[in-house]
């Protein structure tokens, strides 16, 4: 990307009247650069079977070519027209609910070969229109894509032949997945029951997988047919985004992203977060770390709030603390969802840069202000790359691994994830996400989260890199069964016991209170606790508990040049710190003096020079140590040195990039 | 009415065995004077097709006519037999839930042909065969009526032939709802997609507009039928009733009361209320408000508890008090549901005056008591209407608007609506309910909660109302939205911002703590909050935030001879109580010394003269103040004057008639 | 049963690699002597249509004849294989909430003829197969039968001919089924309507009815078929289960246990119940009193924990404390679910006495020294029989009738019910369980919770309990309606107002704090209340709250030679203890000065000697006192002696012989 992206979603198609001139001049006014549009409005490209209307797309790209605005053109495939469904009802996909009905987005069954005709067809109607058009600089392909649970008869049918193909001996299958349980056994492909029954969690599991696996092939069958239209400076993206909560919160369960993002040229992701009294940048740093990841490179902020949600609705100066997040995280392009805001439809309430008045705002100002300042100092402030010492090891499989057998309804894979990384980002240790299949040896400590499933390929390349001198951190869950959820029939941790010194065959949920000390300090454990037995290890912890007392909660070990923590139980946000405290020590890795609220994010520029950025997300007024090199802050001018103290006010941002 | 009328429902086929003649003369020497029969019990009035058997009217006829007891006859067409049933599947509506099954009542599709004519044919017939006895009085058509969310297909032609005709342009249609939005535009009425799923409120608001509409055409066209036979003295009514908690509530958002009421000669209602510990009457107050301002005429309680559900049994005077508390807002006649109690199936809980012993008991006698005391004074105790200064302005389209784009699940209109007209109650302020259509000139304040969904002219009849000299409390999500709940695209309150000299396009929920101070005293905001922008209003309270301190909660402002009240927030109820104690001294309104459990209702009796009824709904003994000219305590003959205090016993009644 | 029987239930067929002589080796060194297999893998017996493989019965058997273990052989009809749902797909239940989906368990409609036809095949030949074995000791019919709640039209058809059949003139089956009410009334048994909608509750308890019916038709058939294989020495047995809530609770809904009980040799159960912290021991005795009052004798536990799940992992000694608890209720045999732990699929983590590493563990251990201890006792320490001189009548028709008319969702029938069992059981009153078909004359105490529907042959017999000298604790809610839940139409409670001394026609639901007095002290009372008016009857407690203090809570009256207390409200579990305690001393029974967690739990051996268990369910070292004739501590030899005084250490048993 030559210049950092700046705009918003726009679409022509719901403007309550013609304001095209009006919305593009005051984005031109505002220093925003790139616009966003199509992939949501296929009924309007063609409002019937094989009628095509470009108007608004012509009206959008007339006038950003008249206002020097760039455009990402969205394959406009997760919302179907309706006139497709009543065609073709078995589009929208038979779930385990049922039938879905149309309307909503994203039920497609992503297998379905109407479908897939008339993607094509519209994709390249579309990419043929707009490929030549000087301002459309890049393609996202769909939208946040999901697999929409399809499971009809059809669609497993595919699943099956995908079982047969792998297994070819039934009986292999039945004994992997452990069918004969509950009379489940089958001895012909053709007796395959209808998924949406079992209680055979390996194979809800494996269909899962298979339903990740046809978001995958969509993505790559799109990039092939856009690669037909597209001029090589354009790019191909996709809008990768997160388990959602009641915003973005962890590793999304429904793709594999590492697998999609390999069929895109720049990464593309959509973080939404909480705002106002709750706003702590830790889901802005979660989900860029995740997609700076995916390429080890930038990549661009798709969708981002403006106003957001009625609950979102930002402080002053959060707006411009946010985008300075992103930008802290290694996004290299930042879109609102959307320029203006709905008045009509389910997203309504889903403010966007404008109210519903589509007048200048606070909103419009502050960003309008934020892009004036950035402009005199992106060139030092855009992050290349970083270089963290720190990884957390993440893996779908696991993730659905512990949807199956779930410890409780509020700890998930997800949340045992974010503990981590939150206690991480409060400390102001930044960390990359790898994944199984990645490179672990260029850093000094890993963290690995709840690695149900693995297989002994991925265990023996964690023990190597223990071995040849690396730190790591498990925890409790990890190393129970191989990919297709079986658990192991020997010690847990699978694989790891002579590495762990220590091992269990007996885990409970402590119904009673329980706790654990660390250098002396009492933390209480919860939900989930293995009863280690030490062997060689050391023990950093006992369970207090006069029933449970001779077994070890949490224990060290040391393996070829390197170390492993085991954390056996659940731990509470405190207890947590505690323990990475003392694992970080003995990694050899250095802790800051700023804690959250003063959040420290550094990274590298262009020019190969370092960049700290200082952020006070509270309404406080901090203090804060500077601990780099000398440098200079590049909004002031300002000098500063190590050990440097000054302070920041509320919702505020420090940039300082070393000599 | 000539007279109060006082009675019971009464099932003659429900009876365990035969009491028709003790029950007759049970309600006789009871001083019941009244029967409402048949509404319940097709199955039995038409065993098979086209087979009637009137045993049991006509054995309720004669037992009537033995005792003197008048009867009001129901159409019995809100539960169909088993066999109609059989025939005729499509009558039992298919629903968004699906297909429905045969056994509970008003789940008929009203649209649905084959129910229509074995409809006319029962009420034909049964008319017929009632009409000449004399104790027939009136005919209640069907029984809360409700379309039970028919949503076949074929109902939804009907829909959709009712836009086609209305937008006739499908370009304009799809502009007004906002149908590009996420590719749900149409180009043609033959795709248009089955409602079930759609994500445009818009069009679901229009689909319960829709069904709205089908229950007036249905009562409508039960009239007409009945109208063939009845005699003119004889009367046709329909038993409205309220949005439900575990009560009666609020607003019925499925029905256009105001619409059914025009095909009816007087308003009948049901009203359940909470009872023993809990009893307030601020549900029969509330109630009976709606039912006397459809006519501006006394109304008919159909039904109201007598023992009712178990939680409900009544303390020892209760009873009575809910009488006069009846009598007190209108109605000229009540009727128990029901006299005996049932002992079978799901109402069985469901306790009448009778317990399931049937023998007269504590409810009987008390009720027959309250008769005998009030056969004394009825002539002077009857309101015949009221005089009320206050309008609270309801509206259908604005609660199903909150029900499309909620605010939240635990503040929905009925609740605003509830926590102003409660406030009102304690303070012992009357009012009258007025609709979009009124007439708004008599009043003096008109509070206007939640008017989601507006179109130009009704905010020109608010706006002329003020100029011409009246006050207007109006609350937030206000003027928001068209008839179609298409947002306004211009400054919000559309429509109204130089009248209220404050305008806003931000809005947010307080996820921190927020408040306001009215004068002097702060008060909590809960769920939501416009960021005010004062202009020419003056500013009651700011938010007392640090981070939204800028923007006004509530403002007041002068326009022509009147004067508006913004609020902008949902306030507790000791905020809204001093808001409106505030308010209510603008507009020049007098403060009653007595508040609850003090409540004091007027109105005037046939002679014109001004009735004071004081209810002590409390367990304690409590002092009230007599604020009228001087009168008389009709009960004793003792005489009373302005100013006078005087003693109220747990759960008693003083009335006064002036002099 | 000659030996005490000590076991597991076993699956070669899940095992994920050959383990089948390393298990039954490790059983016979462990001191287990039976494995109970084959009743949850019919589609590896039977891979596909007609063709049958027993070779995994065949290595079982052959293991069991090398170490000499015995086997039950269990019928694997409760879980089909797929190819028999692909064949039949009528056979998986179609319900309420629609047709079910093959995956899970206990979803077979009984009354499928095809269903019935491959069950028949499959329980001959594998009988067939097994009789002849030396080791084969008996056989499960079925496991944990349920009817799924099979509602299809075809079956319910079966249902109403059985209605027809009963009762002949349609009019008399509307009278008393209260068809009227509703329009539901049918005049015809082809108009019937599917069930699935009813609101009348008298139909819906008597299609319940209907289905426990068939759990007993299809249990009796089963007895049927093996009897023509077995042995004469071979017994035939069901594991009887209990309600659920996260472990067995209460009374089971699906099954008349007494009526199935009449087809096995030996009654079978399965108890599951609350460890760790949670063991209290009163599932254990709950259950066991259940199943030992079925026949009045011992009885297999067929399946209880052995790790069981994650929050069910005992603290050392509870195995053993829970297996002499098992012992103390009267079983002759326990069975552990399962030897091994299982890798794949829903009950993954429902571990067993091995756990997924497979190897001799903790538990393994406990229950092998456990196992040894009592091969030196087992003569003494088995129990024969009890001689309680309480029972409890309970009632699945009463049970199902709070079901239908429930009084809130934390107060059914079960928990009426275990309130009433826990507080005899924490004051070590130990007691039988009766039907209403069964003699009552051999207690001196009955206790009759919410007997809600009993016809007056039921109620003679109470009656005459009482008036031959018998008392009784009556509770709310019981004689209140009739076999089909019809309420009777005369003063409550039906038929025993002159044995009660009083009556009442109307309860409520305390909204407010209500409290009553019992000597002295006063109580809380919940959910219900009646408001009694005492004619003859003593009055106990009045209630305590000004508006409903005329009311009496608890009477108790006197009737010929005997006594009953009736109590009309729900009381705390203090208000329940002090009322027992007050019931149990005019019955003459004694009170024992140990009371949780000190439970003494007795009964005879073969001998006919005394056995006296105590237990401590605590993590505390207690006292407890003995209070039988001169006798023997069975482990250690010490003499004890009537009020000796000795002290239990945390989790153990102290068992006595009575010289």
């Amino acid at each position: 990307m030559k210049d950092f992206l700046f705009g918003a979603a726009y679409y022509d198609e719901y403007m309550p009247y013609d304001r095209i001139d009006d919305d593009f001049k005051l984005l031109k006014e505002g220093g925003f650069n790139v616009v966003r549009i199509a992939e949501s409005t296929w009924s309007s490209l063609e409002p019937s079977d094989g009628v095509f209307d470009f108007t608004h797309i012509d009206r959008m790209l007339d006038a950003a070519q008249k206002y020097g605005i760039k455009v990402i053109v969205g394959t406009p495939t997760y919302a179907i027209p309706s006139w497709l469904d009543k065609k073709y009802p078995d589009i929208i996909a038979e779930t385990k609910a049922g039938k879905g009905i149309y309307g909503a987005r994203q039920q497609n069954d992503l297998t379905n070969p109407d479908y897939l005709r008339y993607c094509e067809r519209i994709i390249r109607k579309l990419t043929e229109h707009v490929a030549k058009h000087p301002c459309v600089i890049g393609y996202q392909l769909d939208n946040e894509t999901r697999s929409a649970g399809a499971a009809s008869i059809r669609t497993q049918k595919i699943f099956i032949n995908k079982l047969k193909e792998k297994y070819k001996d039934i009986d292999l299958f039945n004994k992997e997945f452990g069918l004969d349980y509950w009379s489940n056994r089958i001895s012909s492909w053709e007796d395959f029951p209808d998924i949406r029954g079992t209680i055979n969690q390996s194979l809800s599991a494996a269909y899962k997988g298979f339903l990740r696996e046809t978001v995958t092939g969509f993505i790559k069958w799109q990039a092939m047919i856009v690669n037909e239209y597209k001029k090589p400076e354009q790019f191909i993206t996709n809008n990768l985004d997160y388990s959602w909560t009641t915003h973005s919160f962890g590793l999304q369960p429904l793709t594999d992203q590492a697998d999609v993002a390999e069929y895109l040229d720049i990464t593309g992701t959509d973080i939404y977060h909480p705002s106002a009294g709750d706003f702590t940048g830790r889901e802005i740093a979660f989900c860029s770390g995740i997609s700076r990841s995916l390429k080890k490179a930038p990549y661009i902020v798709l969708e981002t709030q403006a106003q957001g949600n009625p609950g979102w609705l930002p402080y002053r100066g959060q707006l411009r603390l946010a985008a300075y997040s992103h930008i802290a995280g290694g996004a290299c392009g930042i879109l609102y969802w959307h320029f203006h805001s709905i008045h009509n439809a389910i997203e309504s309430y889903w403010k966007g840069i404008l109210s519903h008045d589509l007048l200048p705002n606070e909103t419009y100002k502050e960003l309008t202000d934020f892009k004036k300042e950035f402009d005199t100092i992106s060139h030092k402030a855009l992050i290349s790359y970083k270089n963290n010492r720190i990884a957390i090891l993440i893996d779908t499989a696991s993730l659905v691994g512990l949807e199956e057998f779930p410890i409780s309804s509020d700890l998930d894979y997800n949340t045992i994830l974010r503990n981590l990384y939150d206690t991480l980002y409060d400390l102001n240790l930044e960390c990359d996400f790898v994944y199984k299949e990645d490179d672990l040896t260029e850093y000094d400590l890993i963290i690995v989260p709840a690695l149900y499933s693995a297989d002994d390929k991925c265990l023996e390349k964690i023990r190597d890199f223990i071995y040849r001198g690396g730190h790591v951190l498990m925890t409790f869950k990890s190393c129970f069964s191989n990919n297709n959820l079986k658990i192991y029939p020997d010690r847990q941790p699978h694989g790891m016991t002579d590495c762990t010194g220590a091992c269990y065959d007996m885990f409970t949920v402590p119904n009673e209170e329980i706790r654990v000390k660390i250098d002396g300090v009492s933390y209480p454990v919860t939900h989930w606790m293995e009863l280690l037995k030490p062997d060689r290890a050391e023990v950093i912890a006992y369970y207090d508990h006069p029933m449970r007392k001779d077994y070890a909660a949490i224990t060290r070990n040391r393996y070829g040049e390197g170390q492993i923590t085991y954390l056996g139980c659940n731990l509470s946000k405190d207890g947590l710190k505690a323990l990475i405290i003392k694992v970080l020590k003995a990694a050899g890795l250095s802790l800051s003096e700023n804690t959250y609220p003063c959040i420290v994010r550094t990274g590298y520029n262009k020019a190969g020079r370092r960049i700290h950025y200082f952020f006070n997300y509270s309404s406080d007024t901090i203090k804060a140590v500077y601990e780099g090199n000398t440098g200079t802050e590049i909004l002031t001018g300002k000098a500063l040195h190590k050990g440097d103290n000054f302070n920041m006010n509320p919702w505020t941002v420090v940039i300082i990039e070393e000599a």
